[in-house]
């Protein structure tokens, strides 16, 4: 609470000095928190909620950064979804973890080629599910978030998906709802939350 | 997935049955589901998010419900913020727990006497912080959320807000938001801040 200035990116290294406090320093706060903005400056097509975005990739990165580097303990498992874009499987898989899971995972979704958003059809037929994927967006690939995982579902990833050992690794073959339309988006939502459902109950039971 | 409709609702069941198996019955779950579309379709201005707000509000309940009974444990403390309409301080103080928490403390909000919508310009004091309040509303004081809570902080709520032995109460002499502008709503966010940095230190150490 030291700033005196109002741009907001400030206070938020203030906050997450507080939170983070005696597991990060401020400047790695403050250097996670550039890193978010400039990534999702450069693609802010609405800048009213950039502080928002920011703010949550930043968190998002240090949560990781911690977990991975043995920081901070994991208090749950840690799933880890990827795909190509990571604007329509990724996304769906991982919200419908969260959905299911009741607390008793967490979850991160990542693209090894990222787009700018995600597939709208998607975001439609989870909205009906009553999921919401509004404040999401197609996120890079990072060490972190793969030393972070003790699950990595990978799907449709192909060659372009890193390995790393001691991790369980499940590869998922599963429909592209990119270009479909909502009824063929449904099948996909529910072939994914079939494989969902059991993956929970493994990694839970 | 043993629906065949297309009822969100139904669906909806069925995804909390999954979550909740041998914590809830499908009866009991049916009974979260439909009390919250009842409570929330009555103010429903943008049918469109009802299925994530019913979603939504249904897991709260549930979850403090378990709470409450000693169904499930908790894994943080929990923490709950009441006023009188959970239009303002209450919102701002689980959102800005939320926020500097890093997932230590889990919060919930409520008011004695709700009203429909939460204060925009309290919404806008919080997204230039970067919080997210867009998806929150104005919710009824339950005894599942007083019995799960371990605090309970009440602001300008008198004789409305019901006591429950064996808690920890505190009592915030905070402003009211309601009808000041938006440099009044950023000191009251201010000093709600400077209050939720000194609660979660002693909650959390």
């Amino acid at each position: 609470m030291t700033s005196t200035t109002d741009d907001p990116y400030a206070r938020l290294v203030d906050d997450l000095a507080y939170s983070y406090e005696g597991v990060f320093s401020r400047d790695d706060i403050a250097r996670a928190v550039a890193n978010a903005h400039q990534t999702l400056a450069v693609n802010a097509t609405v800048t009213h909620y950039l502080p928002v975005l920011v703010a949550k990739q930043a968190k998002e990165q240090l949560k990781a950064q911690a977990q991975a580097d043995g920081r901070i303990a994991k208090s749950v498992p840690e799933l880890l979804f990827v795909c190509v874009h990571n604007a329509g499987r990724s996304q769906m898989a991982a919200a419908l973890a969260e959905h299911l899971s009741a607390g008793h995972v967490h979850v991160r979704s990542a693209g090894s080629q990222p787009t700018t958003e995600i597939n709208p059809i998607v975001v439609e037929a989870l909205r009906e599910r009553g999921i919401e994927l509004t404040s999401a967006y197609p996120k890079p690939l990072t060490d972190s978030a793969l030393k972070a995982a003790d699950v990595i579902i990978t799907m449709g990833c192909g060659d372009s998906c890193p390995y790393f050992p001691g991790k369980r690794y499940e590869d998922w073959d599963v429909a592209d709802p990119a270009g479909q339309p909502i009824h063929v988006v449904r099948e996909i939502r529910d072939d994914i939350q079939a494989r969902v459902t059991t993956l929970l109950r493994e990694v839970l039971h």
